[in-house]
């Protein structure tokens, strides 16, 4: 099951795929410039590409999916390796993690890797519409919806729903520094949905909201807390805290709010500062420039209006 | 006079200076990577080259005295023709505009233009000297500042004179998109005064506040109004509001508050998207692609702990 609404750059034959010779993963480094695939020729391969962030978001879960298949038809005594190895090689994406887990504990249960593998797949793509249905319950006919990095299916489905449902809809997309999520992956999937969308920098939202513009600010999360703590790509608390201060409501959407971890269990990642100083193959600073890379922002539970799952908002 | 803790790009002789042959201004677009001159022959070119924003900032005020100098020198029966084409030449720069008037007026009554020009340099020489010493007045011993954009000599005394006080200080730099002014200006101009310092992205300033790091926020500004209105370059309104939800204080530099014009004359000015598009010669979003470029950000009272001026804090 493809979801029809879905951007082409979301569907799963444009995310990775399983031939005869491997696992193919898109390049979203290149996208949307070009549309290249990088072919895996085992899962470790896989795995490695998963590390050089050949695919990032919910990218690495459909990779793992078909290199677990992959494994399964062309290599089976290693699938137990491929679940560890592929598991590892996104630390912080646990839906990877428990999915494949339970994909091997079904299989113990039952030898039909395809289909056991077929409805993981199915699975993701059923919440994706039920959260995008609890989503598009929030739009309403000329909102002005700000987003952050690139939020993928359920923010992307419920944009294509309200545009369905005839709600007219602006979003601002922020470039969102240093990759530039914004400029490569958000705007062109919006854009191809048809919805009016601009792309602005970092430091715009607030001036938007103050004239007036944003009724709405959703985004994905990497984490989402029981108490409605968010963790999100830097530059989501920044933007949060202008929509309190304009009494915008900021929602932001989960696959699976983590009830095991607290606040202080987060520990934010500072990435080389090496790449605050490049934009593809540009140089921006110079060499003696010192930078800082802090990948995620806490937004605490006061800034948030509601989580949006499955279950509903919460 | 030239003050002595200036970082050299802001010394005057690094913005602009004449020769026989004509007016040089300092190509501040190709700053850091390469100290090139752009060789005006006469006002006219300079206004152009102002146009062009071969400089920025402070720049064109002291290229518009250099060119009055010069036609002074070469071109005597042109002086009022300069005055004019100078102040066309950056609109919103009325300081600009002001200053040169109030040479010519000087001039109608005592022939040393020489003399008035130099005098005109000494005035803003001292108003920097004064309006810094009120800056360093703020900060405390261990403080991290976070800026916007390249806030020049204000604040460039100011840190200089902490610094020389034996204050320790950490500065956070917004790289400012589009055009990168925090990269390619401030961030140099903090290194060679010694300063730690170092370059975020644009959507990080909050990180920062929430981790603690910064206690001040310090800009210079486009226009002040009477009420303490700010209007700067766009993402200071992020981070104002920002600081305000941290009880971090917010202050801006200005040289002159503008005690002739109300909210309601201030017109934000929408440059091309296309600027948001591009970043030097890298092309960042496909063509097909909307971007909006609103210019400058307007701060509300309520945001603003105070004005720095010559006359002290208002």
């Amino acid at each position: 099951m493809s979801i029809p609404l879905l951007p082409s750059m979301l569907k799963h034959e444009n995310i990775s795929k399983i031939t005869e010779n491997g696992i193919l993963i898109r390049d979203r480094r290149k996208l949307p410039f070009s549309n290249e695939d990088v072919l895996c020729h085992d899962y470790r391969e896989a795995a490695k590409a998963i590390k050089e962030m050949v695919t990032q978001g919910g990218g690495p879960l459909e990779v793992a999916l078909n290199s677990l298949l992959f494994t399964w038809l062309h290599d089976r005594e290693h699938l137990s390796d491929a679940v560890s190895c592929l598991s590892l090689s996104r630390p912080t994406n646990t839906t990877m993690k428990r999915t494949l887990e339970r994909v091997m504990e079904e299989y113990s249960k039952n030898n039909d890797m395809a289909g056991i593998i077929q409805s993981a797949f199915d699975y993701y793509d059923a919440l994706y519409d039920k959260i995008s249905d609890i989503g598009e319950s929030l739009i309403e006919d000329g909102y002005g919806v700000l987003t952050t990095c690139f939020p993928e299916h359920t923010f992307m489905l419920t944009m294509a729903k309200a545009k369905a449902n005839g709600k007219r809809i602006t979003v601002y997309v922020p470039e969102t520094r240093p990759y530039l999520q914004g400029a490569h992956l958000t705007e062109p999937c919006l854009r191809e949905l048809g919805i009016e969308c601009y792309l602005i920098t970092d430091g715009m939202p607030a001036h938007f909201m103050m004239e007036g513009r944003i009724q709405l600010y959703m985004t994905a999360s990497d984490l989402v807390l029981e108490d409605r703590t968010v963790v999100n790509k830097t530059g989501t608390l920044s933007n949060a805290i202008a929509a309190k201060y304009y009494g915008i409501p900021y929602y932001a959407f989960s696959l699976s709010p983590d009830r095991t971890k607290t606040r202080s269990d987060i520990v934010i990642e500072y990435r080389d500062g090496e790449s605050i100083k490049r934009i593809g193959s540009l140089c921006i600073a110079p060499d003696e420039a010192a930078a800082l890379y802090p990948c995620f922002d806490i937004i605490e539970p006061s800034l948030v209006a509601g989580i949006i799952t499955e279950g509903g908002i919460i």
